[in-house]
């Protein structure tokens, strides 16, 4: 039995949701691939809990709000004069400081594994720091899940670039709450219903103008540019926002819904525009073949892989030399706590099979 | 620089395609990833050359023609008493012969790449020897490509399966000739002569009545279901034909045409019913949850994943614990030597990163 000690941050839904499914796995994995993920460290914002011979999985609550207080730079410290074989730090939180730790932990030969989009979302220059020093060191650094969550995209950009391929263009659906909303558009369904719609269901941040402003998407979309072999910086990303930027100035949450309501009739207008050429409206990230990159809504007509999307789906359609007739296409919910932290975990398990 | 020695049988339109994506990629290979695939060993049906120096990859032809005569059993008996580190057996043949080594190379704990499905669409026991062999020796089995060529579909099931997920439901349109067949039907395209249109272009194989019989299309359903977890053998699967069975008993291609003329009609019939509903007519297989799988013509109508299909795309569709509400969509060209290889390529890299 190969044993694989793990060293997790960030204890939110997808952290939460990761432990639940290792714990869950423990026999399947021993019997079918003869691994045994052991958790040596667990932290959140509160606690940290660092324990050599193991925390329990099935209780990771009780043992770590029994540790002490969470401290960042001591649990690193820790786990690299640990020099565990094998082991891995998996990111969890949404956090910069975390995320910053990236280049020290890969160098002490430590596999990380991530869904935070902070690191690879940076400067370009940090973004090829990290891979230079993941490829130097001989450590895992995999974040299929910052794009997509647990749908498969890096890792096939990635098997087509290191096989030669060129992408020549990459189109994105990159938002489940996004599209949601714009699929969600009728007659009798306005756009500013939508986004209450979307945000009573958890679909958006708490302030759903994260979510409009395409910030989010243009952190994934930077991604699969920076995956696809160019080298673009977050201010290169062309956004053409889906409501009016004015709109981001308005006081509270809602102000910003009075100034939505205001505007539905332009929606409408436009999704009617969109029908009569029998298209609907999508919001498309494009990362075109000279490596410059868009976010833009647009009418998606017969045909156009676009179409056939809905609700809150996530779709990724790649377009490369040896794709270049017909893209390679993948779709389903790119957001969510189970899917995401299945992906997580396949991510861990990759770090040594 | 880490070395990868490959051992190439097969040096078809796959195995010869990949030869060049190699030679094309040395320099990106040793700059990028610090790896150089070193081919020790080439083989095509004549002709066998073992060189532990390397054989250019540029050059393969002259250097293959001046090698010994072909013979399987010596090829593989020099490559395991070779024991090169890291070593690599690429079967880019459809040869049973080929595929009935893989269980003693793996012993060797040499890992076998291939795009053959011979070896895991054969019986169970054959299929789960293998997956035993390659667990115990530690050596990579990799066989993406056996279903939708370059498309990631084995990869991102084993990896749902892995991290607990649970297969409900796999659909899938399997057969690049079978779609473009299908997804041509119309008023003036006939059944008939849209099977003469996908010979001409090099879509079915020689014998059009291979690629209707489903066998092939069976043969990839089995891979997904046993990756699925399930054990079907291969008479488990219903395979309802896209033609009756009694036309593969017509002695001639020409003959089977004469026949297939007269059901012109019949399929038109359908082709007018399922448009009434706003459908289309698609061939997919079905893998169920209690694991038995089938395969047969039916309409897909607004709202069904098999909707959007178009032309010879292949397109994978899959439901889980995990993926309930929206399934996991995979789409695009599943067969020709440029995809295949590039997915073979990948597929060999992944066995040492």
């Amino acid at each position: 039995v190969q044993v694989l000690p793990l060293y997790l941050v960030g204890t939110g839904l997808v952290g939460g949701t990761l432990l639940d499914q290792m714990a869950g796995q423990r026999r399947e994995l021993a019997d079918r691939h003869s691994i045994r993920i052991e958790l040596v460290g667990l932290a959140d914002s509160r606690f940290m809990k660092l324990d050599n011979a193991g925390i329990p999985m099935d209780r990771w609550r009780e043992s770590l709000e029994s540790g002490a207080k969470s401290d960042l730079a001591t649990f690193v410290d820790v786990m690299k004069s640990a020099r565990l074989p094998y082991a891995c730090f998996c990111d969890c939180t949404a956090s910069d400081s975390v995320a910053s730790r990236y280049e020290e932990i890969l160098e002490s030969s430590i596999a990380v594994v991530t869904p935070n989009k902070k690191a690879n979302s940076g400067s370009m220059e940090r973004y090829r720091n990290l891979a230079a020093v993941a490829r130097n060191s001989g450590a895992a650094y995999r974040y299929e899940t910052t794009v997509g969550a647990g749908l498969p995209v890096i890792g096939p950009i990635r098997d087509m670039v290191s096989s030669g391929d060129r992408i020549m263009r990459i189109e994105a659906a990159l938002s489940g709450s996004v599209g949601f909303i714009l699929s969600g558009l009728a007659a009798d369904r306005s756009f500013s219903a939508l986004v209450r719609e979307a945000s009573k269901k958890g679909f958006t941040e708490p302030d759903p103008r994260e979510d409009l402003s395409a910030r989010d998407i243009a952190r994934k979309a930077l991604i699969l540019a920076r995956e696809s072999g160019f080298s673009p910086e977050f201010e290169d990303i062309a956004i053409d926002p889906l409501v009016p930027g004015a709109w981001f100035e308005a006081r509270s949450v809602a102000d910003f819904y009075t100034a939505l309501e205001r505007e539905d009739a332009t929606y409408e207008r436009k999704r009617v525009e969109a029908a009569s050429r029998g298209a609907f409206l999508r919001y498309v990230a494009t990362i075109h073949g000279d490596g410059s990159a868009s976010i833009s809504m647009r009418e998606a007509g017969q045909g156009d892989p676009f179409h056939a999307l809905s609700g809150p789906d996530n779709m990724i359609v790649i377009t490369s030399e040896r794709y270049r007739e017909r893209p390679l296409v993948v779709q389903g919910p790119g957001a969510g706590a189970e899917v995401t932290a299945a992906g997580v975990f396949a991510d861990i398990l990759h770090t040594i099979i």
